[in-house]
């Protein structure tokens, strides 16, 4: 079950911890403090996160990313109410129903695009249906954003502020799944605030494990007042760490002199050489590589040759009418440009 | 917010990670691995697990106590179900409604009595009321032991054999909450095996976190067809890493060698340094020590005298009628003789 | 599986429907109306209801009592809230968890007591526990008083109105099972204003079956504000009705002239007629009778003798160390003098 | 909010109870007898729907079609599952997420099509997606058929049978939304065996109350292995009438001599005749009129005269790139041709 860590392009996620974070790790194993949270190492994160993006804000640690989804949709929606997203989030797609359970049935509302992104003026004919409907229908209450997309795509901050205009006007809060947050923004250029509560972003999912940490991200409350329940729920769910230092040890270690955006700008530069590269050898890409993921057309035997020689891809599925199979290949914090190079070698070679 | 470490005895979970535990997330982060439990940590502690406990079994690490003990019970009681347990078990009174969210609504019946166990003639009773009451009662559905209890109390595998009679009896599954396992079994001088699915327990909340690790706690079924909806479950619930050989490397250090227990010893002799020290100090104990866990009844001013010198402990509900101020102390498996000396010096010279 | 109807004393809710009420859905029954709600009969139930009650008000009818409570409660309550109530209200034991359904997973906290009252002085320890545990606790959300209570007995304005106060004090909101409100004001003789808002009831179930409605109970809003998520919640628990005239002209009929009143004063009147028999044949009370129920201590030879004869009425849970089995008798608007008579004259044959 | 009977096509829900189900409850309202459904009218309601359906089956009677299709597909989704239904099933998008309330959670798959009918065809892909995803994706575990559609059109029990299949064969349930099975029996010409449970239905939702009763759908278990944990879901949900005879009663008088589908067939005509003389007047039907639902282009001034002379019908929401706007008219049990007839006289001179 080991990969070969040359070989996998399968996903951020098979990455070990950066040495930073395991280094943080142990600085902050010394001696007993307060558990849940009431320690100086979470009390430093609430500083560095405000400081980071820019503003007044709550920062709360968890372990996962659909732990930092549900919780923060769970503080947006209630029981009857309905979440916007696009038919592929990962709030949708890939989290068994996390959100469903934790704000206790609400209705994910999926919408189609092609690149993954959610527009502004998708949301018109839902909300108007819902309010036609009445009691009948659930209740307007969020949008949810990927930052990076499922497709490896990137919102412009005057697309998600597009979209805040439109969910503020009626009523619902945004939220930005931002487990690929780091890479969006790598790819923007802009500030953290820039592409978050300056464009409108309500509560962010701000991932860490994706981006060299052990097990780390954050609920981060733009709009505090969204936060009241939020404690409770985490506890209630079995999110609360008694030893939450170790969970806050993490975040601060790529927060604290910029390492989250260094790990997404490396990553993000891997998957442009990938991609070029790709098209280079003739291969056509499904999706602009915009973030760490690139998305590409591979005929069959190409996707058996390279396993064959030991690289790992996931095979994804391709929208109706595409003629060659489509796969997925993800770059990483930990990889170096001559473990794509070396992919690309073999592509040509095959 | 910082403790000093020699003068905390409000928590087992105020203690740093223990050595071992940290080497062992050392050695795990080498190259890349499957993720979500795909890999050869995850592989390796499912061998270890069957091999201290002597049984084929399912273990499934998570990161919080509250996390395994609500997915157990959602794997054994349907939302129309009841659970029974002691009415102050941490499932009942300290989670803040994990289970009724983990289980979508069951009902935890808490059931009294003085020394934090729940006897198998408590039972009786209500499942008979059960019966009356067809349909518009919750169905009987688990019972939840704590081992060792809320009051420090230890459960003798006899005790347990004889809920598990009654509960498998009327069809009920048995789930023990053994945050505290391992000082349990210290105590009791037993096996794994018969501290637990030999004495008849279906579904096991295996400690760690209190014990030395990071954040791990394993759920461990000894009845693997009551697993069935688990891994869904845990995925929903946002309990599932993506980098679980974090988790899994933590319990295997805690296993492997007998670390576990060797702690559990450890802290449990310290107890019994303290209680001992107490009682001939003139104070009067409130319950048996068993294992870790301490209470005694202070007078007021001798606990001010003690926080005024940085001694950290909690005052306790006492039962009604008592006279004297109930604290807690927890000792761990990271303190020494000479802490416990020093509270009893300060105690003494108050 | 037919009750002789001069024989059963088991609930009132085996009666059949008062030929008011029939009478009522028969006129309703005239040419096609708006569906769900927005129909001439329910409008004009929303301007009796206020009437009735001497106030503003919000008033959505329902089928059962079952669904009032737990409506209500879920409008009071969130998911990580707490419910006070006594141990055995009908809340907390005889409907299934539905109010735990209806909050996703709030959890009630039940209070003893021997009477079936809840005193404002009992909340003040939970209520300071909570406080002190903080996240881990569930957190303080309402209270809810049964009138009358499972036992028979009634609180005075001024019982209900000492717990608003502490209620009200911690912020928690204040309900009123109201299944027996009827019966309950029939022996206050107090207006249905002073035994209910004026008391500090924020939201009622009003209940209609028990007392001659075929089914047909209400959500009583005398806290608007708290309404705010009702009619979403109603519906998607499928307690919207399409045809909502007919569960409105049950209410109708009950409210318009008083009937609801006149038939709690006629149940009640035979309670203490069938009361004061028993003590007169030297049976022993358990409780005052105050409403429409008797519970009594019944030797079993005599409880046999009656069933032999056709009599029916429920044994009952007695408290621990009663000698004598306890018994409970439930009289009914549609019973005449001469049937209580009648199971007086079999007692004392027996 | 009176409409005139005479003047309304907006849904089958507008019109009175038909008197045969009114005489019914009046029979049903001698004496007293036992409650919660052990009565006489309930016992003969199961035998008389065995007879109906030529099989064995557990009846179980609610009060809205809501309630019966959300606990029919809670007995056959874990709060983990995936329930597959057409993207405009009333349970999808009429019912304010009810199904996602009594599942806790289960996640609704809609899958388009433009005659409202889901194909076995459509089932293979989300299948097998499911499948790919393991734990990450809901479990797919049952498939929700309409029938008549929303869209007023018929499944054969080809169709209903080729569905089942792919369910069986996948391990998933089939559920059936009959709130308008009449139509669709009437329609078919088929025995109610033979469009159910011979074509593979395991759970029905059958409707009564669009069909001429007060309040009165029931929830049939042909495969009574499913309703095991019914009764309690029931109970919880507060579907569980006390007086369940009123309710029994209503659908005995539908079911005893026919008279469910003698109004299904008269409602039916109603719509055949109306889509002929829209046809004639030169408007655009949008949907095969099968049952007794009839969807037609009206040009906006149209719909407008029509309504200046008092009728009522729905505007619909209309695919995307229809140049007329859509409306729906419903024909009803209780109309006559000469109401259709006068809707055609004024379109006609409009």
């Amino acid at each position: 079950m080991t990969s070969h860590a040359t070989l996998s392009f399968t996903s951020d996620n098979v990455a070990p911890v950066a040495r930073e974070v395991l280094a943080a790790i142990e600085r902050a194993n010394a001696g007993t403090v307060h558990s849940y949270g009431e320690d100086p190492v979470t009390e430093r994160l609430q500083a560095v996160a405000r400081e980071a993006f820019g503003t007044e804000l709550l920062v709360y640690p968890v372990a996962t990313g659909t732990a930092a989804n549900a919780l923060s949709l769970a503080c947006l929606a209630p029981p009857h109410g309905a979440v916007y997203c696009h038919e592929q989030a990962h709030v949708n797609s890939d989290e068994c129903g996390a959100p469903e359970f934790y704000t206790a049935g609400a209705k994910l509302i999926g919408l189609p695009s092609p690149d993954g992104k959610l527009a502004a003026s998708q949301l018109a004919a839902p909300l108007a249906h819902a309010q036609e409907m009445g009691v009948h229908h659930v209740e307007p209450a969020a949008v949810s954003l990927s930052q990076a997309t499922e497709w490896g795509t990137v919102y412009t901050p005057a697309e998600v502020s597009a979209v805040a205009t439109v969910a503020h006007g009626a009523g619902l809060g945004l939220h930005m799944d931002g487990a690929r947050l780091a890479n969006a923004l790598a790819h923007l250029g802009c500030s953290p605030a820039e592409g978050t509560w300056q464009a409108g972003v309500d509560v962010l999912s701000f991932g860490g494990t994706k981006n060299g940490a052990l097990a780390a991200e954050a609920v981060i409350f733009f709009a505090p007042e969204r936060a009241r329940a939020f404690e409770r729920r985490r506890k209630r769910a079995g999110q609360l760490w008694s030893k939450q230092r170790y969970l806050s040890a993490q975040l601060l270690a790529l927060l604290e002199d910029g390492l989250w955006l260094r790990h997404a700008r490396h990553a993000n530069t891997l998957a442009a050489q990938l991609a070029a590269g790709l098209v280079h050898a003739g291969l056509q890409l499904a999706q602009l590589v915009q973030a760490n993921e690139v998305f590409a057309h591979f005929p069959a035997p190409l996707s058996a040759s390279l396993r064959a020689r030991g690289f790992e891809f996931y095979d994804w599925p391709a929208p109706a009418g595409t003629a060659v199979p489509l796969v997925r290949l993800v770059t990483r914090y930990d990889q170096q440009p001559e473990q794509v190079e070396a992919l690309l070698d073999a592509i040509r070679s095959a």
